[in-house]
Protein backbone atom coordinates (compact mmCIF):
# COMPACT_ATOMS: atom_id res chain seq x y z
CA UNK A 1 0.00 0.00 0.00
CA UNK A 2 1.07 3.59 -0.44
CA UNK A 3 1.48 5.59 2.24
CA UNK A 4 1.67 9.84 2.00
CA UNK A 5 3.70 12.01 4.17
CA UNK A 6 3.88 16.02 4.53
CA UNK A 7 7.20 17.28 6.57
CA UNK A 8 7.06 20.45 6.94
CA UNK A 9 9.49 23.55 9.39
CA UNK A 10 7.85 24.07 12.84
CA UNK A 11 6.42 27.66 12.55
CA UNK A 12 9.04 29.55 14.49
CA UNK A 13 11.69 28.25 12.21
CA UNK A 14 12.70 30.96 9.21
CA UNK A 15 12.05 29.33 6.15
CA UNK A 16 14.48 31.51 3.01
CA UNK A 17 13.42 29.07 0.18
CA UNK A 18 9.50 29.95 0.92
CA UNK A 19 10.31 33.68 1.44
CA UNK A 20 12.28 34.04 -2.00
CA UNK A 21 8.86 32.30 -3.90
CA UNK A 22 6.70 34.41 -2.00
CA UNK A 23 8.58 37.65 -3.46
CA UNK A 24 8.95 36.49 -6.79
CA UNK A 25 5.36 35.66 -6.23
CA UNK A 26 4.30 39.15 -5.22
CA UNK A 27 6.57 40.27 -8.23
CA UNK A 28 4.29 38.43 -10.86
CA UNK A 29 1.76 40.25 -9.69
CA UNK A 30 0.12 38.03 -6.93
CA UNK A 31 -0.08 40.58 -4.64
CA UNK A 32 -2.58 38.65 -2.02
CA UNK A 33 0.17 36.14 -1.07
CA UNK A 34 0.73 37.03 2.12
CA UNK A 35 3.17 34.13 2.97
CA UNK A 36 4.61 31.12 1.17
CA UNK A 37 6.31 28.18 3.73
CA UNK A 38 8.03 25.17 1.49
CA UNK A 39 7.76 21.29 2.95
CA UNK A 40 8.38 18.04 1.50
CA UNK A 41 6.43 15.47 0.32
CA UNK A 42 6.99 11.69 0.08
CA UNK A 43 4.79 8.88 -1.42
CA UNK A 44 6.36 5.50 -0.02
CA UNK A 45 4.93 2.01 -1.58
CA UNK A 46 5.93 -0.55 0.80
CA UNK A 47 4.65 -4.48 0.89
CA UNK A 48 2.92 -4.31 4.24
CA UNK A 49 -0.94 -4.27 3.47
CA UNK A 50 -2.29 -3.91 7.24
CA UNK A 51 -2.69 -0.04 7.19
CA UNK A 52 -2.65 0.44 11.04
CA UNK A 53 1.04 -1.63 10.69
CA UNK A 54 2.21 0.31 7.48
CA UNK A 55 1.51 3.85 9.31
CA UNK A 56 3.34 2.60 12.30
CA UNK A 57 6.45 1.91 10.06
CA UNK A 58 6.14 5.34 8.56
CA UNK A 59 5.70 6.61 11.53
CA UNK A 60 9.31 5.07 12.59
CA UNK A 61 10.59 5.97 9.24
CA UNK A 62 9.89 10.03 10.10
CA UNK A 63 11.20 9.53 13.39
CA UNK A 64 14.58 8.12 12.65
CA UNK A 65 14.82 9.45 8.66
CA UNK A 66 12.71 11.35 7.19
CA UNK A 67 12.05 14.49 9.40
CA UNK A 68 14.36 16.25 11.66
CA UNK A 69 12.19 16.57 14.50
CA UNK A 70 14.44 19.37 15.91
CA UNK A 71 13.11 22.10 13.27
CA UNK A 72 10.21 20.02 11.29
CA UNK A 73 6.94 18.14 12.03
CA UNK A 74 5.51 15.93 10.01
CA UNK A 75 1.89 14.49 9.11
CA UNK A 76 1.15 10.76 7.89
CA UNK A 77 -1.49 11.38 5.47
CA UNK B 1 -6.65 31.68 4.10
CA UNK B 2 -4.36 29.02 3.73
CA UNK B 3 -3.92 27.24 0.75
CA UNK B 4 -1.82 23.64 0.27
CA UNK B 5 -0.21 22.19 -2.72
CA UNK B 6 1.50 19.27 -3.42
CA UNK B 7 3.92 19.04 -6.22
CA UNK B 8 5.12 15.59 -7.01
CA UNK B 9 7.03 14.17 -10.13
CA UNK B 10 4.83 12.42 -13.39
CA UNK B 11 5.05 8.86 -13.20
CA UNK B 12 7.29 8.21 -15.72
CA UNK B 13 10.28 10.35 -14.78
CA UNK B 14 12.86 9.03 -12.69
CA UNK B 15 13.17 10.24 -9.16
CA UNK B 16 16.77 9.56 -7.74
CA UNK B 17 16.19 11.12 -4.63
CA UNK B 18 13.36 9.00 -3.66
CA UNK B 19 15.53 6.18 -4.66
CA UNK B 20 18.30 6.99 -2.59
CA UNK B 21 15.82 7.47 0.33
CA UNK B 22 14.33 4.31 -0.23
CA UNK B 23 17.49 2.49 -0.40
CA UNK B 24 18.71 4.26 2.93
CA UNK B 25 15.70 2.84 4.61
CA UNK B 26 15.92 -0.94 3.27
CA UNK B 27 19.47 -0.50 4.84
CA UNK B 28 17.84 0.96 8.01
CA UNK B 29 15.99 -2.71 8.28
CA UNK B 30 12.89 -1.12 6.40
CA UNK B 31 12.47 -4.24 4.27
CA UNK B 32 9.15 -3.68 3.18
CA UNK B 33 9.59 -0.38 1.64
CA UNK B 34 9.89 -1.02 -2.29
CA UNK B 35 9.47 2.31 -3.28
CA UNK B 36 9.76 5.94 -2.58
CA UNK B 37 8.81 9.29 -4.72
CA UNK B 38 9.55 12.31 -2.97
CA UNK B 39 7.60 15.35 -3.87
CA UNK B 40 7.45 19.40 -2.69
CA UNK B 41 4.48 20.57 -0.67
CA UNK B 42 3.34 24.28 -0.53
CA UNK B 43 1.66 26.45 1.86
CA UNK B 44 0.18 29.77 0.59
CA UNK B 45 -1.04 32.43 2.59
CA UNK B 46 -3.56 34.72 0.79
CA UNK B 47 -5.17 37.61 1.51
CA UNK B 48 -7.85 36.24 -0.56
CA UNK B 49 -11.14 35.38 1.35
CA UNK B 50 -13.26 33.66 -1.53
CA UNK B 51 -11.91 29.88 -1.37
CA UNK B 52 -13.08 29.48 -4.89
CA UNK B 53 -11.04 32.64 -6.31
CA UNK B 54 -8.09 31.93 -4.17
CA UNK B 55 -7.75 27.94 -5.47
CA UNK B 56 -8.06 29.96 -9.16
CA UNK B 57 -4.88 32.17 -8.28
CA UNK B 58 -3.10 29.31 -6.84
CA UNK B 59 -3.88 27.76 -9.72
CA UNK B 60 -1.89 30.13 -11.95
CA UNK B 61 0.65 30.02 -9.86
CA UNK B 62 2.02 26.24 -10.28
CA UNK B 63 0.99 26.57 -13.93
CA UNK B 64 3.53 29.71 -13.89
CA UNK B 65 5.94 29.35 -10.96
CA UNK B 66 5.56 26.30 -9.05
CA UNK B 67 5.06 23.24 -10.74
CA UNK B 68 7.23 22.52 -14.27
CA UNK B 69 4.19 20.65 -16.13
CA UNK B 70 6.56 18.77 -18.36
CA UNK B 71 7.84 16.49 -15.76
CA UNK B 72 5.67 17.60 -12.70
CA UNK B 73 2.18 17.08 -11.73
CA UNK B 74 0.51 19.67 -9.06
CA UNK B 75 -2.68 18.68 -6.49
CA UNK B 76 -4.26 21.59 -4.59
CA UNK B 77 -5.71 20.20 -1.65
Amino acid sequence: MKIKIIVTLKSGVLDPQGKAIQQTLNGMGFLDVKDVRQGKYFDIETNETDEVKAKNKVDEMCKKLLANLVIEDYKIL
